[in-house]
């Protein structure tokens, strides 16, 4: 390995060095490897390319930072501390991975200013930065270079680039020549299992240029090469990977190059020798004064453009400024409610995700923040409505995304435009299909943040394309994951209150479950959005009840019609729906008794019957599903399944005659 | 397009376009374009080259092939009707997509002789069939080129290859040189939401070739070059890609080429032009009698092969025989029983991961057909044992496979290893990347086959690598999802049993989720195995009981801390420990009453409580993670998320008070 002709850069980096070693020794937890290889480069790009204010780590056209490789988080606490972001202190740096401390095992966002998302699953980082520099094309499109101009930065692992998830986003960045993403690849040739080579055989660059990207391969210790590469990255008219061969945990004598350094401290005899190796004589946690005066004046570089950019924005006019700061507009909603009263007075009967394409075309002329697309099922998810316009590596003044094949990239990508900011992303695939995109949105509820999950097709309403097109066990699984609101409408009138509860939801992802099949009109009114309340009783008499029918979506209807028979029978019911028990749960006891009721309970879902034992206890019945689907019309499978008007009703009348 | 100078093979393909478009104009749904697209080279593939024999489909040596574009289904189904398969008949034919009929929407494994693997969610069956061909060279490399000696083959589409488990899949097989592999890519240019070029700029070949493939790139509706580019493959010593130029819905006048024929039937007036366009004469259903006989000479192709096989496979011994019938060997688990009646007299108290290890370590040595493996954790997941040997491109004869960063690989790999038979494979990631393999999980489950999950660090035991490494959703995610059993074991004993069943369970998958932390050793005896009883009173007093406290894995022990707390006090409960929901609920009504009791119930789990309420009941108590978890010591976390033993005991006291 070459040595880096710039002492100054080493120096630079040996700070980042210490810190993390001796971070990590001290929590006794943590992996060296990645902040010791990969702190050369990493000092270049902080200090010569990186355009921020660590003064305001928020500022709307600083450049995106993602640490792809999470597990490498001391490398990016110590950049930020040295840089000078008040928000992290050395304090902060010693109480790495302890609880309640902003320097968590993996970099959380919102945990500490300018870690711009939350990584640690492996490949999530590339894929959101693909998301992070399309939102900026596309914002750069629509308001021009003085206000949005700016780079996305990756660095990533081998572990990043196994990852299936990072073909997807390759190829979708390749494919629209998103040429202000610059990834640098740590490529150390060393894996948790030993070496790379043990199960991996790929040319990466040739994989990479395959896709379309720019490629370059420098020595990542050698910070002449870094800074050269990183200077051809920028003027590239494609998106580029730079493989940066580096010995992981560099300067570590006797364990750098292997993988005993990736995920565990060095231990105290092998950071003494690598205090001598490196010859840096400063305790733990000290650093010296010249290098940290270096760093802090890289923190400041910046602030001639940041005040420019702040003068810009000012007189940038009312839209950009509140498209930055999240705030929709005005009365974005009020054809979205006109919509519900016509469908009341129409009693208008449509698939759900037909609803949701009505809802569609009365909200995305009044948002220019919204950013659609599907996973190649555009036209069965019906995300793409009229007026909508597909961006493209010509021409970025779009608000759809065709995301190809690539259920995972999609996920990934809109969390990426979420946390850029100054866009709203929704996409769509089928609600099955949303196992492929679970790390993804499992990512999204973790960080709090707004993407809106059109997933169609939401049962064995799908009919013939069968079991492996039928979600069962998806609503369960969602319901239990925390921090994301499943949202399942019964009508065009429930549709519409979720996608105003989904557009507003600032700090909660959304998933809107819909069907294929056609469903009646069922809500009465639609003066408040009962759908807020997560469940409300649509149908029935909620004083004299002698049971209550509990359903979602679809079934809704199934329930309706029950009450109907039932009603024949002199038997009276309320029927429940629903769409959201997640906000249902956070209602107080009071609301929610009033809607529980005490009567005997029945619940009907064509889906998993799993988790309804909370609202029907344990005297109440539950009809759904208790295995896969089948390939048949779906008329005939809500019949052979038992999900029928009629088996509720028997369900319910059994219980009243107890 | 040139036309293919082999007027046999039209017809012949013919044979399989008005099959297929009869069939799905019948049942209106389906999707013609691939079957049509695709014709040409299933003919030559499967008169020419796919060694099989119809009157027995489960022959172990004959060729695997995989339709990945599961949606083309009816190109499956007309070549095993004219290949003369005994198991389908035209009326099955004509049953396409009705409920209860073989020939569903989608080709599910088990519905029908000759279906390889339940395929439809994209991507899949590209990944299983590299499990497949690993399975067949494993094999191979054991007993020689007489017993196992075959390809794979595979029909992939697009949207296959834009899916990012493709890549996983493609690097996995370039890495080991799986030579037997060739995929036949369906290179249209259409996906269902138009040109490939509106989402995809990927140069295919490249990025195979970039994995270590060898490619190749044809007209797909040429036979005589299909023929020289399929004896190529198979002399290759990579895996193939075959790129077959070809035009969607090919012979259907207004429709090909385009999406419109991709997914919905071709309609009556279309279908009489593609008459007329292909000379075709026949009526539906109806094939000619000269083509309808090639196709039966051409099903009879390998008998003699066949023959050969059987009697050297009657003459191969014990081993190889037991083997190919999913046979285990008496006895196998003779030193497991050991394991735990040592464990129980040495009271070893270790992580079930640890306990996963030593079982490993006694059972690996009498199972043959076990090949183990992790996604880049092993020494993490702890599933290589002492004795076991890595597989690699020039040494298959080995029981261990390096997966790479290739979680949702692996999950497809081992799926297609099950399938093949002969062996029985396990593999191991954080049981948090569970969610990565997600879809495939659902296929092990949706196809009822024996696949082992080893997923480890299953809760905020984890500690301090935090939320995104810390499972909280994903129990109840796999108890909602049918067909799979999640074990939840609490000491080496409980994980000694559970991998009993789960080696023995032959029909469904399981989950074995493990700790990362030591816990006790809490069982007495092991006469018999409880966990295949799926709960049992582990602890205390279960007919004077006050209450019980029910628990899985690393909160059995906690439960058992608080009973003793609690009979300080005076206060007799019963400790039910829970390590499978799914065969719990199996048990009669009257085991799970003596079980569970009558007396008031707390729950105590390390992850969302979602669920417990069916068996907690209304008026009893779950003490569970609300949220997610977060970076900190183990034991810290337990502390701050209130999931403790003096918790439990409160709980349980204020429910007894009460």
């Amino acid at each position: 390995m070459s040595f880096c002709c710039c002492q100054k850069n080493r120096k630079m980096a040996n700070a980042i060095r210490f810190l993390s070693a001796d971070a990590i020794e001290k929590s006794n937890s943590g992996h060296p490897g990645m902040p010791l290889g990969m702190a050369d480069v990493a000092a270049v790009l902080f200090t010569k390319f990186m355009k921020f204010n660590p003064q305001d780590a928020k500022w709307f056209d600083r450049d995106r930072f993602v640490l792809s490789a999470g597990h490498g988080s001391m490398l990016l606490y110590s950049v930020l501390y040295l840089l000078g972001y008040p928000d992290i202190g050395i304090e902060d740096i010693k109480n790495f991975r302890q609880l309640g401390s902003k320097t968590a095992g993996h970099p959380e966002y919102g945990n500490l200013a300018g870690i711009e998302m939350t990584t640690g699953p492996l490949g999530q980082g590339i894929a959101s930065a693909v998301g992070m520099a399309l939102a900026e094309r596309v914002l750069n499109a629509r308001y021009g270079d003085d206000l949005c101009n700016h780079y996305t930065y990756v660095i990533c692992g081998d572990g990043c680039l196994m990852e299936g998830i990072s073909e997807e986003a390759a190829a979708l960045a390749g494919h629209l020549r998103l040429n202000r993403l610059i990834v640098l690849w740590d490529n150390n040739n060393i894996t948790i299992d030993g070496k790379v080579s043990q199960s991996n055989a790929t040319d990466q660059l040739k994989r990479f240029r395959a896709c379309g990207w720019n490629t370059l391969n420098i020595d990542g210790h050698n910070c002449c090469q870094i800074e050269k590469a990183l200077k051809k990255a920028k003027k590239s008219n494609r998106p580029t990977l730079i493989a940066c061969k580096t010995s992981i945990g560099f300067g570590a004598p006797h364990k750098q190059g292997t993988s005993k350094c990736h995920g565990a401290p060095l231990g105290a005899e092998e950071i003494a020798a690598m205090r001598q190796n490196l010859q840096w004589d400063s305790a733990p946690f000290e650093i010296p004064t010249d290098i940290l005066q270096s760093w802090r004046e890289a923190g400041r570089r910046s602030l001639g453009e940041y005040q420019t950019w702040k003068e810009k924005a000012k007189s940038a006019g009312k839209e950009f400024n509140d498209v930055i700061n999240n705030k929709l507009p005005k009365n974005w909603d009020k054809d979205l409610n006109r919509l519900k009263e016509e469908s009341i007075r129409a009693q208008t009967k449509v698939a759900t995700r037909k609803a949701s394409e009505m809802c569609l075309e009365k909200i995305v002329p009044h948002i220019p923040e919204i950013i659609g697309g599907s996973a190649d099922l555009a036209a069965s998810n019906l995300t793409f409505v009229k007026g909508m316009k597909t961006i493209t590596g010509d021409d970025y003044n779009g608000n759809n995304v065709m995301y190809g094949i690539r259920e995972h990239a999609m996920a990934a990508v809109m969390n990426g435009m979420a946390l850029h900011g100054g866009v709203i992303p929704y996409g769509g695939t089928f609600f099955v299909f949303s196992d492929y995109m679970r790390p993804a949105m499992r990512l999204s509820a973790l960080m709090g943040i707004r993407v809106i999950y059109v997933l169609t097709h939401d049962s064995i309403g799908v009919g013939e394309d069968g079991p492996t097109h039928q979600p069962v066990e998806h609503l369960a699984s969602y319901r239990a994951m925390p921090g994301i609101l499943t949202f399942r409408p019964c009508d065009v009138v429930e549709t519409a209150e979720a996608w105003q509860l989904a557009l507003e939801s600032e700090k909660e992802p959304c998933i809107l479950a819909l069907t294929r099949q056609a469903l009646p009109l069922l809500r009465k009114d639609c003066a408040e959005n009962l759908t807020a309340r997560g469940g409300y009783v649509i149908s029935g008499d909620s004083k004299n009840r002698q049971a209550t029918i509990l359903a979602t979506g679809s079934e809704v209807s199934l329930a309706v019609e029950a009450q109907k028979k039932l009603e024949e029978k002199g038997i009276k019911t309320a029927v429940v729906s629903l769409p959201c028990w997640e906000l249902f749960d956070k209602q107080d006891a009071r609301y929610k008794n009033s809607v529980l009721g005490t009567a005997p309970k029945v619940a009907v879902e064509a889906a998993s019957g799993f988790g309804w034992e909370k609202y029907v206890g344990n005297n109440g019945r539950i009809i759904a599903m208790d295995g896969f689907g089948a390939s048949g019309p779906a008329g005939e499978l809500y019949k052979h399944f038992g999900i029928t008007a009629d088996n509720i009703a028997k369900a319910v009348e059994k219980l009243v005659r107890k």
